[in-house]
């Protein structure tokens, strides 16, 4: 094999091609490319974990250890993924019998296959017992028993049930282990072995849990709730504002806290399981509902330069801020980038894995706080843009939530409006994706003009006058549920301008500072529950997305909620959380000199494309 | 000078020697001898916080770093410890504007200078605003402004007042630092700078707590009182019995905990300090003291082979075990060497510095446990021998604790007996120092025979006769406080030998598995309050001691007390005591075969020596 070209390993039963370094070990190959195999004596050749199977071609002569540990079975092709390195293109397998899991993470358009291994794992193991001439202490046994490579500090809550558990069990147990906290619980080998983990995505609004087996990375249910906060405001600001001080604040984290616990009660009555069996939570929030969720008051985050407080990924007892799981359970939380780009920001970067490409493309997470993460083929760029709730239906004369009775796509055909409704019941509003149809219908149609004023002359019957201004009827109010005509109005136009070019604005200047020419943008991921709903077509029309071929852009749901997913059964995506949160460069616009001069222009909406 | 010759290092201004290693830096001389200088780059020459003085000699060029931090102090003399290496004879200063403190423990006879380097210190910074360009979060500003090298986990208590903290300070604050923590607390840097530690002695009978001054590393209080666990009963096995289940041990929890709680509220009250100011309690105790503290059920303790739960030192939140000092407080546990020999023991080695001699030396800590400690001049060895109750009085017909009314010398002087009481009033009982006394006469004046039987004959008025037995008069009805004769009985004299014999015997091993000869040891340290009551020729006398020279004899006084303080007070020494807890050899007797032959053998009294 010449010296430039490098060997490529293929795995199975993924399929994935990989290129490697020479001479690297198959263990390291697979690790860069993030796929871990289990490997508890960290790549010495001596538990024996991290066994694969070549299926085509040659590795590296097997090591002493190799000898030792696979004896007959290296003759049928297995070998020790720690000690066998690469020399040239070879195809592997990683055997069913090994302990590993694929978990898919579906994503409309997206599916990503991720190796089960979260942080979080039990091992059984069969403890020695002490004798007149081995007087070392229980803990002691346990971790050499878990062959740990240097010690780990004990919880108490351990230490306290572990002389009676190692002696009830006959020093067979099961321990449940965490890869940066170490032993987290004892328990007989031969109970129940459960265990499980709850991923969070801690929205302003919404609240979402889901209950996920650690053994085999399926999520076995989802809940979903308001969050009980909205009692204190419904905005992110308003949030910030009541948290004032650091009573309120408890006040905050208490409403939060408490609608997670009564998710996991629903979550382990559907599932027969006991809150005692989930070791882990793993939670994805924006900065303030983070901070918040804590307990650590949000102040700094109202007022600039709108600092976090902290900033890295956290680890925390569960039970340190009240959450019902297991009482050695851990809170792990994604770090956060900024005071307005959240762990959710780091979550969509995950989901998408934006930061993986080479080619230029960007995620955009709509919100009343819309979060851009842009990768120009080798740095991450990411801002935030005040959009405000209209696309949420807010401060819209006729808007609602996208739910039961809710317009959601609109077209005008030769003078007649047509639509459709949620749950084909009688509308009762519009929804973001309906308004944003409806402009982009009428921009065709020639009755909206650049400016955003309505064309009313051209097609009178359509509009109303509502004594101050002119309305455009969507649905008379004989079509409607509330008997009430629904309308878009003057002043609608004019909330959906300032959104939408609040989002093209950041997009702009990002694309700006990143160097990157709107042709270049291999895709545009849209993410968030608006941005699911939204037509990529009207999106474009009106001048929130630039104009690029349809088929880049792709919708991706809940990316915070399947962030905290993948964290949460895979322990390399937190490290890759750990590292984005680095990597990317966070823009603060409002300081750019220009920012208002390319802010009035995107209010304008595009010609005709 | 010579390749053979290592140059020699003085350090002023306590006028140690030292051995040094050709080229190695002073920083690390320094380091290998136990004194700790500031050190907060870790030696990398950018803190500038290392800096010594020259006196005499020279010693390698000054680096860029120092020519760069120094610049015109250098040619005063002033160098970088972390830089300056030593190639030849040379004695340096440790500048008094360092702020590094002598703490002198006085210990009966020794006094060991130890350098103030607490595990928890204050570090006063200025903490960078955040501006527009530069958004990172609170904590990563404050571990900036600290210098330090990795990132630290926060803790949530320090999170939750940071931000507030730190804006209402205007950035200048004081941050309490711990070395294997991190932060601990932020305080304004206007307030009082005040910052406490406490150490505790957890003795089976009494507490004793000392509240320190981390600044200076004095003793500013001292308070004591009985075990209040006394109430479940008298001994460690008794406690340990007592312990059976959870539940029980922390009953035993509470009540150690409550009555530390109480010293601490005296403490402060005296000193005129909160319990807000105390960062850190340090507390020693055997292993069943140890791990009720902690509330992990003793049972094993009491089972063979009489494995401790865990081994290793260990810190632990203050609050978690309810402890009344900070929020933020910390817990320090010395390590245990084994189920018999608790973290008193390791504070035995560190309060003589015994490990550091090459020449053989052993600690006996006289309890209802000895603990025997012995280094063969090169290993440490150590035991624990079931001496019982008696040298304390228990089980003794008129014995008492060492106290108000208790005999605590006796001699015969021709056929009269003289005593000596404590508090000089009538005499009430004899204590453990006193029953040895007499045991030395009575063998000197030809009264008691080899094999412990009065010689009743020989002066038959010394003597009473209960109707059973002979009675030893020490005191008669009317001299007595009691209105009763104090005698000695046979009995008495009986439970004397099974105590002194499991020591010897104890000592006998450990030398004969240490390849120690009597005539090679050079010091007998003798701790424990009886330990510092007995007279080292009576103890020689009745074979308690081997036959030395009483010179090398020295009481040492409360070692466990000692070796907290010290562990408190210098972050090196708690190094030292895991170490320890690693070097030290366990040697269990009970299992020898021989063992029962030499205990027969040393229930004897000597031969006249
Ligand atoms: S990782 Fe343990 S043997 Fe390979
Ligand atoms: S240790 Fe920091 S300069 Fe020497």
């Amino acid at each position: 094999m010449g010296g430039g070209m490098l060997p490529k390993l293929t795995v199975q039963p993924i399929g994935l091609r990989i290129q490697t370094k020479m001479n690297e070990t198959v263990l390291e190959s697979l690790r860069r490319n993030g796929i871990v195999l289990q490997s508890i004596c960290g790549g010495l050749g001596i538990c024996g974990k991290c066994v694969i199977k070549v299926v085509r071609g040659k590795l590296s002569p097997p090591s002493e250890q190799e000898l030792k540990l696979l004896s007959g079975k290296l003759s049928n092709g297995f070998r020790l993924a720690c000690q066998a390195k690469i020399l040239e293109d070879v195809e592997i397998e990683i055997p069913a019998e090994a302990t590993i899991h694929f978990f898919k993470i579906a994503v409309e358009g997206l599916e990503l296959p991720i190796l089960v291994d979260p942080a979080v794992k039990e091992v059984i193991v069969e403890v020695k017992k002490p004798t007149l001439s081995d007087l070392k202490s229980d803990y002691s046994r346990v971790l050499d028993a878990l062959k740990v490579e240097s010690y780990v500090a004990p919880r108490l809550t351990v230490l306290k049930k572990l002389p009676s558990v190692l002696r009830e069990s006959r020093w067979g147990v099961r321990v449940i282990y965490h890869k940066d906290l170490g032993i987290l619980d004892v328990l007989p080998a031969d109970g129940v072995k459960r265990i499980y983990g709850l991923a969070v995505d801690i929205g302003t609004t919404k609240l979402a849990a889901y209950l996920i087996n650690l053994k085999t990375g399926e999520t076995e249910a989802v809940k979903s709730m308001l969050n009980p906060q909205i009692s204190f405001g419904e905005d992110v600001i308003s949030r910030i504002t009541y948290a004032s001080d650091y009573e309120r604040t408890i006040q905050l984290q208490k409403a939060v806290v408490g609608g997670i616990n009564q998710l996991i009660e629903e979550l382990c009555r559907d599932v027969n399981i006991s809150p005692q069996d989930i070791y882990e939570v793993v939670a994805v929030g924006n900065t303030a509902m983070h901070h918040i969720f804590l307990g650590i008051p949000p102040k700094t985050l109202g007022l600039a330069p709108f600092t976090p407080v902290v900033q890295n990924s956290i680890n925390v007892k569960a039970s340190e801020i009240g959450l019902n799981i297991n009482e050695s359970g851990n809170l792990f939380l994604l770090p956060v980038v900024a005071g307005f780009i959240g762990a959710d920001a780091i979550a969509d970067a995950l989901a998408t894995r934006i930061y993986e490409s080479n080619k230029p493309s960007v995620v955009i997470d709509i919100g009343t706080n819309t979060e851009i993460i842009l990768n120009n083929g080798k740095d991450l760029y990411a801002c935030s843009c005040a959009s405000g709730p209209a696309f949420e239906g807010a401060r819209i004369k006729h808007g609602m939530r996208a739910g039961l009775g809710a317009i959601e796509t609109i077209y005008i055909d030769s003078d007649i409006v047509k639509y459709k409704v949620i749950g084909g019941v009688k509308p009762m509003g519009i929804c973001g994706s309906g308004i944003v149809d409806a402009l982009a219908s009428l921009l065709d149609a020639g009755l909206l003009d650049r400016n955003g004023r309505f064309n009313v002359l051209k097609s009178p019957n359509l509009f109303i006058n509502s004594g101050k201004d002119y309305e455009f009827v969507v649905a008379d109010s004989k079509e409607s549920g509330t008997g009430n005509a629904i309308t878009i109005t003057q002043r609608d136009v004019r909330e959906i301008q300032l959104a939408k070019s609040a989002i093209a604005t950041g997009l702009t200047l990002l694309m700006r500072d990143a160097g990157v020419q709107v042709e270049e943008l291999s895709t545009i991921y849209l993410a968030g529950s608006f941005g699911s709903y939204i037509s990529p077509r009207s999106a474009v029309r009106i001048g929130l997305l630039p104009n690029v071929d349809l088929s880049r852009i792709r919708t991706v749901g809940n990316t915070a909620g399947i962030g905290a997913k993948m964290c949460l059964v895979s322990y390399e995506e937190r490290i890759k959380a750990e590292d984005l949160a680095k990597r990317i460069k966070f823009i603060e616009f409002y300081i750019k000199p220009d920012f208002s001069k390319i802010f009035l222009e995107n209010l304008n909406f595009p010609i005709k494309v």
